[in-house]
C-alpha cells in the first residue's frame, strides 16, 4: 500500500500538468491571435480533448483518494479544492479554444484597427494564470492574494476594450463582424481572469482554512 | 447524533432551494428583458449575494459530511457532485446577473428590432434548467438524458441570434450598442443551458455510477 502522502503529490503533479497545459493553451491561443498565425491556433484547438480528458482523471483520483482514504482537515480540503480547481482550469481551456476558433475566423475578415488593448488584458490574465498555479504548488497565500488585486485591472480593460469596439462598429459597418469576435475575445480573457481569481481563492482557503470567496473572511469549518 | 441518511437529505434541500432561487433569477432576468421591467432587474440583482452564500453553505456542509462520515460508494459519490453543482448554479447566478444588468441598459437606448431568437432561446434553457434540477432530485438518469440533448438546438438558436444581430448593426450602426447588450445576453443562455447541460452528466453519473462529460462512456471508479 502506497503512503497517501505520495498519492497527493501525485495528484498536484496531475493537476500543475493540466494547469501547465490550460496556461499554454492561452498562451498559444492569445499568439495566434496576435501574429494571425493558424497554427498555433490549430494547436489549441488539437489540445482540448487532452484537457477534457484530464479534467476527468483528476476529478476521478480525486474521488477515489476520499474514498479510500476518508482524509480530514487539510488533507480533505486538498481533494475537495482539487475537485474545484479542475473544473476551473477545464473551464479557462474551453475559453482557450474559443478564442482560437475566432483567431481563425478573424483572420478571415478585414482587420478592425486599431487592435485595442486586447494584447494587454491578455498579458495580464495570463501572468493571474501563472501565480495562481504557482501559488498553488507552493500554498503560498501571499501570491495568492496578488492575484486576487489584478481582478480590478482586467475589468477596466474589459470596459475599455468594449467601448473601443463599440465605436469601430459605429464608424465602419464593415467591421462589425470582426468586432463581435474580438468582444467575444476580450470576454473569454476577463472569464479567464475570473477563473484564476476562483483558483487564488480556493489556494488562500487551502493555505489558510478560510474561505475568501465572495468577499467573507470567516474561518471554515473543515 | 443525526442520522447521515437524514443530513444528505437536509444537504439535497439546500441545493434544491439554491437551484429554484438560481432558475427563478433566469427566469425574472428573461422577464425583464422581455417586459422592459426594471423590477424585474432588480430582484435579480438584489439576490444576487444569497446565491453566492448559499454556494459557500452547501460546499461548507459537503465537505463537512465528507469529514465527519467518511462516505463511500455512492453516498461518497453524491457530496462530490454537490460540490461541482453548486459550482455551476452559482454560474447560472452570475449568467442571470449580466442578463439583468443588461437588460438595465437597454431600456436607456433605441431598441433593436426585431428581438432576434433570444425569447426562444431563454424558454429553451429555462426547461433544461428546471429538468436538470427535477432529475437531480429524483436521480432520473431518463430525464437528465433529455437535456443533453436540447444543447445543439441551444447552440443553433446562438448562432442564429448572432447572425441576425451583426446584420442588424450592419445596416444601422446605431443599435451597435444595443446589439452587443443582446449578443452577450444571447451567450449568457447559452453558457446556462451549458450548465444544466454539466448538472444533467453529474446526475447520470450519480444515478449510473458512469462519467458521461466529454462524450465518454466508461464506468467510473469511485
Amino acid at each position: 500500500v502506497r503512503h497517501f502522502t505520495i498519492e497527493l503529490e501525485e495528484l498536484n503533479q496531475h493537476l500543475m500538468q493540466m494547469g501547465g497545459l490550460v496556461a499554454s493553451a492561452i498562451h498559444l491561443a492569445v499568439g495566434s491571435l496576435i501574429e494571425q498565425n493558424r497554427e498555433l491556433a490549430e494547436e489549441v484547438i488539437r489540445q482540448e480533448p487532452t484537457i477534457n480528458r484530464m479534467e476527468k482523471e483528476i476529478d476521478g483520483i480525486a474521488t477515489r483518494l476520499l474514498a479510500l482514504r476518508q482524509p480530514v482537515a487539510c488533507d480533505l480540503r486538498r481533494l475537495t479544492v482539487a475537485l474545484k480547481i479542475t473544473t476551473d482550469l477545464e473551464r479557462i481551456g474551453d475559453f482557450a479554444f474559443d478564442v482560437a476558433q475566432r483567431s481563425l475566423n478573424l483572420m478571415k475578415q478585414p482587420a478592425v484597427k486599431p487592435m485595442t488593448d486586447i494584447p494587454k488584458i491578455a498579458a495580464l490574465v495570463q501572468s493571474m494564470l501563472l501565480k495562481c498555479l504557482n501559488a498553488f504548488v507552493n500554498s503560498d497565500a501571499d501570491v495568492a492574494h496578488s492575484v486576487l488585486l489584478a481582478d480590478d485591472e482586467v475589468h477596466q480593460f474589459r470596459d475599455g476594450i468594449q467601448a473601443e469596439l463599440k465605436d469601430a462598429m459605429q464608424r465602419d459597418p464593415a467591421v462589425a463582424s470582426a468586432a463581435i469576435d474580438l468582444l467575444f475575445i476580450a470576454r473569454d480573457l476577463e472569464r479567464t481572469g475570473d477563473h484564476a481569481t476562483n483558483i487564488a481563492e480556493d489556494v488562500i482557503f487551502l493555505a489558510k482554512g478560510i474561505d475568501v470567496r465572495h468577499g467573507a473572511q470567516q474561518p471554515e469549518e473543515a
